[in-house]
């Protein structure tokens, strides 16, 4: 586990217990968290990227593409787990434009073959996230002709996930709620 | 399904009826298949680099890394499936040499989490592939103190997959066979 500092104004180390760590690190180290407590098996997935030009091991063009997926998968109980997470700076609401299209099919086609798929949703001005189950989510687009996901909507229809130190999301908590495992 | 062909000494063109394919591209393939007929959503990872330069979109220095699992992973009727290719031009056996530590490990933390993992290999010189269980390649290691897993162990403990046309290598159909979905 680390722990990030910075140095006050009176050269004192304050820890910052993660405040303003950014969602990718919060679930990377809640999956390292699962993991060293044999919890759950979930890596983020790498960045896809085309290499233009390499020579041996290195690298020396090279451009990233996007994902034909989510981000993050793995194994829990059996069962495939599959998820995206997506932040917001907005109090209001998560613009839909933040998830691409290929990103919505696979969570349509995950869930055709009973895997479980969701989105972690996090409010960066507000400190609030919420996991969204794929089968919601796609109900919502289905229904909804909106351009974004309200706050509004998330407090009814997901699920919060209340920040902690370690590990920072327990998500699996909350999939315990909604899944039979 | 692409085709690869070439051009003959006539000028005719020759299917190759993917002959010479290597083992990641019929298993792609193979991965193509199941998904374009929904019958299992299995993806090959992105290979993980570590990016030491990079100006918005471009990377201009990376090395490619070690990675610390398989090469597969992805859900067929709910499970969580997870394997590893692997190919030797041997007539009589796979080096242990070719596989990673830290994918051998990964592959007791999936069967932990009572996930599906396995191996795939195949004998380039002899057009032959196996799949080879978790549970059986790890009591091998358990048990012997080899340095190679011979042809002669695979054709006893694994199960062979035959080469077809399409898909080029059917490994749902074992899986199927091994393990109650």
């Amino acid at each position: 586990m680390h722990f990030k500092f910075k140095i006050d104004e009176s050269n004192h180390i304050v820890f910052s217990s993660n405040k303003g760590m950014e969602l990718e690190d919060e679930i990377n180290e809640t999956n390292d968290y699962y993991r060293r407590f044999n919890m759950a098996l979930i890596y983020k997935k790498p960045t896809p990227i085309k290499i233009v030009k390499c020579k041996d091991n290195k690298i020396s063009e090279a451009y990233f593409l996007e994902s034909s997926t989510t981000d993050y998968n793995g194994v829990y109980k059996g069962k495939y787990i599959d998820f995206e997470a997506k932040e917001t700076s907005s109090k209001t609401s998560l613009p839909l434009a933040n998830i691409q299209p290929n990103q919505i099919e696979h969570i349509e086609n995950v869930l055709a073959h009973s895997g479980i798929a969701f989105l972690i949703i996090s409010f960066t001005s507000l400190g609030r996230y919420f996991l969204l189950t794929g089968e919601t989510f796609l109900n919502f687009l289905r229904e909804k002709n909106k351009k974004s996901i309200s706050l509004n909507f998330l407090e009814k229809n997901a699920f919060e996930i209340k920040r902690e130190i370690i590990p920072p999301l327990n998500y699996i908590k909350i999939l315990e709620k909604i899944y039979e495992f």
